[in-house]
C-alpha cells in the first residue's frame, strides 16, 4: 500500500506543478521534490512526464466536480454560476497562481503531443457537453431564451472561461471574472 | 546594415517559434536556426529569451492591426468583426498551429517572469481599450444597446478569443470560431 500512495503523491504533486509552473518548465525533478521523493523514483510510476500529464488532466476533470452541474434541486443557471465560481475562487484563493489544466495544457502542449491534444479536446468536449445540458434544462424550465442556440452558448462560455483564467492571471486581479459573470449571466443568458 | 537585419531576422524567428512552440519549449538554437544563423549570435542581439519574448510581444501587438479597428468608414461593429477575422484566419492558415502570442503567453510565462506578466497585462488593457471604442462608437451610432456595459463588454470578448484559439487549436477546427462569431455578433452585440 506505500507504493500505491506514493503513486498518489507524485500523481498530485504532478498536478499542481502543471497547473502553476506550466508542462514545459515543469522538470521531473519539481515533481519529485514536491511529492517528496527522490527523482528516480518517479519512473516507478510513469513512463514520461506526458503520461503524468494525461492523468493530471484527470484528477483535474475529476476535481471540476461536474456533479454540482448536474444535480437538480436549484434552477440551472444557478447551477452554472456556482460551478464557475467555484472554479474562479480556487485561482482567487492561489493568489492567481493557478489556472485551468486544460486550457493549459491547450495553450502550451497542443502542438507538441498528439497525446495531450486529443486529451484535451475530449476534456473541452466532455465540459461543453455537461454546460449544454445545463443550458437546455434552463431553456425547458423557461430561465433562458428557447431561442438561444445552446450548442454553439456552451463551446462560447467555456472559451470565454478559459481565456477569463489567462486574463485574470495576467491582471493579478479578478476584474475579468467579474467582467465574465456579468456578460455571460446578466447579457448572453439574461 | 547587415547586423541590424540579422537581429532582424532572428527577432522574427523569435515571434514565430514562441507562437507555434511555446515559451519554454523554444531553445535558443530553434530561434537561431529558424533565422539561420550561428547559435552564439542570439547574444548580439538579445540578452535573454526573455528579452526576446518581450520584443516579439511588440511585434506580435504590431501586427494585430489595431488601425483597421479605428479606421472610420466602416459601421464599428463591421471592423470589429473583421478584426477577429483577420486574427482567425492567421490561425486556420496555419493548420491551427499559431495561437495569439499574448494569450501563450500569459497561460504559460505569466508566473514566472514578472516583466513578461506585466507586458502580457499592459497589452490586454491596449488591446481591450481599443475594443471598447469601438463599441462605444457602435452605441454612440446606434448600433448597439446603449446600456451594455462597454468596459465589461471589451474584456469579456477579449478574453473570450483567447479561450475560443486555444480551444481551436486543441480541436484543430474552426468550430469554437464559428461559436465565438455567432455568440458575439449574434447574441452579445445584436
Amino acid at each position: 500500500m506505500a507504493r500505491a500512495s506514493k503513486r498518489e503523491e507524485i500523481a498530485q504533486a504532478a498536478l499542481e506543478q502543471f497547473r502553476t509552473r506550466g508542462f514545459n518548465a515543469t522538470g521531473i525533478s519539481d515533481i519529485t521534490s514536491a511529492a517528496g521523493a527522490p527523482k528516480g523514483s518517479f519512473y516507478n510510476h510513469f513512463a514520461s512526464k506526458e503520461e503524468s500529464a494525461l492523468e493530471a488532466l484527470s484528477r483535474y476533470a475529476a476535481g471540476l466536480r461536474f456533479d454540482l452541474l448536474d444535480t437538480p434541486g436549484r434552477p440551472a443557471l444557478e447551477r452554472l454560476r456556482a460551478h464557475f465560481e467555484f472554479l474562479g475562487a480556487d485561482t482567487v484563493d492561489s493568489g492567481f497562481g493557478r489556472g485551468c489544466l486544460v486550457g493549459n495544457l491547450g495553450a502550451e502542449v497542443a502542438d507538441h503531443s498528439e497525446e495531450i491534444r486529443s486529451a484535451v479536446q475530449g476534456g473541452f468536449q466532455r465540459w461543453a457537453a455537461h454546460i449544454r445540458r445545463v443550458l437546455t434544462e434552463a431553456q425547458d424550465a423557461g430561465e433562458l431564451d428557447a431561442g438561444l442556440d445552446v450548442e454553439d452558448a456552451a463551446l462560447f462560455i467555456l472559451s470565454a472561461w478559459e481565456g477569463t483564467l489567462i486574463a485574470a492571471r495576467a491582471d493579478k486581479s479578478p476584474a475579468p471574472f467579474d467582467a465574465f459573470f456579468r456578460m455571460v449571466f446578466g447579457v448572453l443568458l439574461r
